[in-house]
């Protein structure tokens, strides 16, 4: 079969020359004459790769030296977990006197994911979960995700053991502005000043689609790798070293205990091979990076990604005219990355997805909680392939 | 650069044949036109995929309706904490009252996994640890993991949260034999009696390479994928039903919290997709699952390894009666996984290994903890490479 148009929301498409050379990896990884499946991931070979991967994040990103680079795995839900441990464990050592209801969590909730997240920080306890700002309570019908909260609806707590937000919502389509000036920008002049801020972003699906705006400021930065970057089954992460802290001397002091793979300090030390790591989706991952690192870097796909945005949702606003699709979140909060939209009208929405199918275009439907269209842009996705779906729903909305 | 024989300890040897079979799914999924790496895992062709793998595990282990059968991350050392998470809460639902110091968690120590997994517990917490038995106590020298126990070196817990063993020592080269009537067998007889066993084993490195002694009395048997069955990155679980807990509601009596991607519950309950599981490596274990069921099982490949390991340890034998080879395990206690010995004499290793890498065998360096020779013998690994091994293994106790 041809390779069709993939506009899946995750995992989703990678670029057709990175595969071609992981099929070949899959036999002779780097002249070895070993499968990159089937080498140690304490080879020299494998150990010089891993480098490289961090290296081509931490140039394209401008990840200060005060911040590690860390590979792992579990993907971002398992993140949900670890972050608030950690960041509980560090506050701990910070506080060890302060009662568990003392301790805040403050959540800014602007979509499904990181309202699990703020769910998980409430089933594992040990501190009060505090939402900072709940983007429902501002959308058009109170209850549904179709914006990001303007700077006068937040509230952050005096001193919390961290500060919680996911960057793009996948399932919804909202995403902060990377323009500081823009109404739908994270709120960074709002956070508590001085000393080291306990910001922990969620980049799953926007991580390396444009620079991170004050990655300095951030305790942690994660992201699993299967939106932009890779195969599912590696989770990244930019951990500021301060919170790379002794979880066993914080559980003395009354912290929960940390699960030996989910302490960020443990897998510094050793380098992200504590346990062995999740070598293939690494290496498809690297060789995304190295493809990245030669086109031109995030600031390369800043401008694509903006690009190929720009034509969907004026073709979106195209059919809004007409009476067609309605685009589901509020202009100046839409993400760059998971375009959503409804197709108005009986049976039209099937209809839609069978036409675009019949053009081999796929994944379009939107996520099982929200229904209706949604295609997703990452990296991988040629603006030709945009071109073609707004080529498909101009000549959609005229039938 | 052509394959070599690769006799890592894992990740390890995948089948040529499976590796160009994979190098094509990653351009195409079973006709999708869209790759393995970027299908989503909801697709109705990866469910199907799925369900695929865990029926080819299913009928070749003969696992029991009585136990689910998951997929998940984080390899054997997440399943260090998760056991011993989720059997706690299991524990705790059955006995609310209990305190702490009165909750008991059985280890058989073999060697430096099960000794990892021993420290792993004492780390979480919520317990006591009890060494039901520890080979070093058994060995020459008090202090090397040489041997399985024999069953009189037993004692176990009257009612244990868990009792926990590692079938085969990766490191150290020990295996627990199939052979009930072998003093080297796991001493199924000394359990407690009566109610649903506590019985956890980790068959990381041997899971697939044979039938599993008495499975159905299994609490929970796990396996990261990366030695007989697939690459990193995904770990496989066999869990008896009344195993899947609410831990949730073991917390509100006093368990630890457990990380939502570690409960069985939630992973049972979403047929192991409550998250992104890791799609790649579940596909090539399938593909390795595949081939397998059609050479025919565990049964055909526990006679090609019996076979494998009788011919390398004949080897070493005739090499020790020359005084040039040693073997480190007992006999009895030897493992047909992963074989070690040493090499005597200034430089002897050196040169062996050299010799054996101007041959085209790789990855034969003991682990750095414990030095040494190790040569792998997963299901991967030919008899005809085990052969040009053992004839180099003979030609070099000549010269």
């Amino acid at each position: 079969m041809p390779r069709v148009i993939n506009f899946g929301a995750g995992p989703s498409a990678l670029p057709d020359s990175v595969l071609q050379e992981a099929a070949a990896g899959l036999l002779d990884f780097n002249g070895t004459g070993i499968g990159i499946a089937e080498i140690s991931h304490r080879s020299k070979e494998f150990t010089a790769f891993l480098a490289e991967v961090e290296s081509l994040i931490r140039t394209q990103l401008d990840v200060p030296p005060t911040h590690s680079i860390l590979f792992t795995q579990g993907g971002g839900t398992g993140q949900f977990s670890a972050v608030v441990l950690n960041m509980l464990a560090r506050h701990r050592l910070l506080h060890p006197n302060l009662a568990d209801e003392d301790r805040v969590l403050d959540y800014v909730v602007t979509g499904s994911w990181s309202k699990k997240a703020a769910d998980e920080a409430r089933r594992l306890g040990g501190a009060r979960v505090h939402v900072a700002a709940d983007a429902r309570l501002h959308s058009k019908d109170t209850k549904s995700f179709d914006n990001i909260p303007t700077h006068d609806k937040y509230k952050f707590s005096l001193d919390p053991a961290l500060i919680y937000y996911c960057e793009n919502e996948t399932v919804d389509g909202v995403e902060f502005s990377a323009d500081p000036s823009s109404a739908a920008s994270f709120p960074f002049e709002l956070l508590p000043e001085g000393g080291l801020l306990p910001l922990v972003g969620d980049y799953s699906s926007s991580f390396m689609s444009r620079p991170i705006p004050r990655l300095a400021d951030h305790a942690v930065i994660y992201a699993g790798a299967q939106k932009n970057i890779g195969p599912a089954g590696l989770t990244i992460l930019i951990v500021r070293k301060d919170c790379l802290v002794d979880v066993d001397a914080a559980a003395k002091l009354g912290a929960a205990a940390v699960p030996i793979t989910m302490a960020y300090k443990t897998l510094s030390d050793s380098s992200s091979v504590h346990n062995t790591p999740s070598v293939l989706p690494i290496y498809i991952a690297g060789l995304v990076l190295r493809r990245m690192k030669e086109l031109g870097g995030v600031q390369y796909y800043e401008q694509l990604n903006k690009r190929k945005a720009d034509k969907l949702y004026t073709a979106i606003g195209a059919g809004e005219e007409k009476g067609i699709f309605k685009a589901k979140v509020r202009e100046g909060s839409r993400s760059l990355m998971n375009v959503v939209f409804d197709v108005l009208g009986d049976d039209l929405e099937a209809k839609f997805i069978a036409g675009a199918e019949a053009k081999g275009m796929k994944a379009l439907k939107g996520h099982r909680s929200v229904g209706g269209i949604r295609i997703s842009l990452y990296n991988a996705v040629t603006e030709e392939q945009v071109d073609a779906v707004v080529a498909y729903m101009n000549e959609f909305i005229q039938t």
